[in-house]
């Protein structure tokens, strides 16, 4: 299986579950210090993941929880950022000039911030007041925090059971998906390479997956155009473009907005003739609870599009490590 | 001038700026009874100006403020809304299901709903808690209450001289930014009405009228496809495909995110030649004061896709509310 190394890639997810212990030190004393409110910093790809990490919160939770854009709280400000505020940030590289910043700026402002830093030994990974350093899974590690923030506040009674299914289940089922999908990925990837244009349309905590996705794989890596759309937005306005032949992707996970993707792709047959619906109810995740399976649908449709982009950068022929002009030039 | 009819522009802003004495009594009598929260609840078009209306109390607010999509609130709900919580709401027909859903769940939730309903006869309009019925303005009619709890809250001490200025000025400066845009207008329609594909960019309240731009006025009514992004944001993967031929506009304001839309607009012309740039301090805005400009930018540059929208019509012989799907079909 092309760029496909199944020992790394279960390694990899169990590692990151076994930061738990580390994350729930930091949460723990946290929650016996006391703090008034928590905010997802960050821009780009780790802005989406924030607004996965709020969506998925609150499904549960009564805490004052928001994400923030680091550009525009570096000028606009955020009055509600102040002592007994927790911040959470994730930088792969550390050097992200708009999240160092905006660190500073939270810090200023009497906040605390714990970083997913996975250099450790970058400037950012000293500034931040607690630091976990491991690599890639960033929604996972995220998702951790915020379920040990919910459950130390009585708001997941189930909170050791779910993470035994996991520490038990998670890696081995996902590697599993990332199989099941390959010929999808392969034929999906040889229907679409050529686009011209194409629609990703999601909600829920798949919602920044979805945007980041279009943004950060297709348009940043792969070169071609994307919209992406959530899924209640898309009846608003966005629709009245679709025809027969326009490219649209559906993504549908499993959690409480679930119907309103279910909607799209109910409606999209009448439409367009070239449509795909990614449904993460289709693969099997053997050993995790149907009650856990939305917390996750997110995990399961990013193993998907790792096969699509897999085939892309191969029939494309562009390395998905180049770039035209992010970091090849001062701006 | 096409499609401009001087008076009732005029009057349809000074009415909607008359409207204070009404929205400032209901304010009031909250505030009297004291709140936790406040809640901007919409879809489409009246979400995306939620959005606007939360940037412009991040200016000044230490309140907790946020914007939540009705169909989003209906099925996974906030426990931030509760009791002590005000949401509020725009509906041109009070028709939108969505919002009519979320309007019953706030209240079930304990909220107090205030409603600016256009059509007063509607069930919409009665549900609500307190109601203000006017045609449009959609914005300035969200701004003033935003502005009212904020000058209750000590946070705008120069509210007075604020509106003062606004009564006098705000209605004949806006019509003369439409005036002095036609020309330009005209211009910009003829050179995109064929565009395959047109990126707008925008930041801070003028966000929102970017998104809703894009998608409620090109996409829902000129029928052309477009991708709105932040300006912050274009720099994080999306600018990688833009070419030397790509349609893009950027929205620049005069807010406090006035830095990231300049960046796009300095960088845009190494890489494209096929950019425009829509500022809204090329406008005079006679009578208003320089640091009250920030927050009517979102207006200014409304007046100039106005005239943008009118030869877009009459170009492409595309009568703007005629619609494929939206409200022609059950979905």
């Amino acid at each position: 299986m092309l760029k496909f190394d199944e020992k790394k890639q279960l390694d990899s997810i169990n590692g990151a579950l076994a930061l738990r212990s580390e994350i729930n030190a930091i949460v723990d004393s946290l929650c016996e210090q006391g703090y008034n409110n928590l905010c997802w910093l960050g821009i780009g790809g780790t802005y989406a993941s924030c607004l996965q990490a709020v969506v998925h919160m609150k499904e549960k939770t009564s805490m004052e929880v928001f994400a923030e854009n680091a550009a525009e709280y570096c000028l606009t400000g955020n009055k509600r950022i102040g002592p007994k505020t927790i911040v959470v940030i994730s930088s792969v590289t550390g050097s992200t000039a708009e999240v160092v910043e905006g660190v500073k700026k939270a810090q200023a402002d009497g906040a605390i911030v714990i970083g997913f830093v996975d250099v450790e030994s970058s400037a950012l990974a000293k500034l931040v007041d607690y630091e976990v350093a491991y690599p890639a899974n960033e929604q996972l590690k995220f998702f951790m925090l915020a379920d040990r923030f919910m459950a130390k506040a009585g708001e997941f009674p189930d909170y050791e059971t779910y993470y035994a299914e996991m520490d038990q289940y998670l890696a081995k089922a996902l590697v599993a998906v990332e199989k099941e999908a390959d010929a999808f990925g392969k034929a999906f990837a040889q229907a679409h390479k050529d686009d011209s244009m194409h629609y990703f349309v999601g909600t829920g905590n798949q919602w920044g997956a979805t945007y980041s996705y279009a943004m950060c794989y297709w348009e940043e890596q792969h070169w071609i155009p994307t919209k992406s759309i959530q899924s209640a937005e898309f009846f608003h306005g966005m629709f009245e473009i679709i025809e027969r032949d326009t490219p649209v992707t559906v993504f549908v996970g499993e959690d409480s907005q679930r119907m309103l993707s279910e909607r799209v792709a109910a409606f999209l047959p009448r439409i367009c003739n070239n449509y795909t619906i990614i449904d993460s109810k289709n693969y099997a995740l053997e050993g995790i609870s149907p009650r856990y399976r939305g917390s996750i649908s997110h995990l399961v449709l990013q193993m998907v599009t790792r096969r699509i982009d897999a085939y892309i950068e191969k029939f494309n022929c562009h390395p998905m490590e180049i770039r035209r002009y992010y970091r090849q030039m001062i701006y």
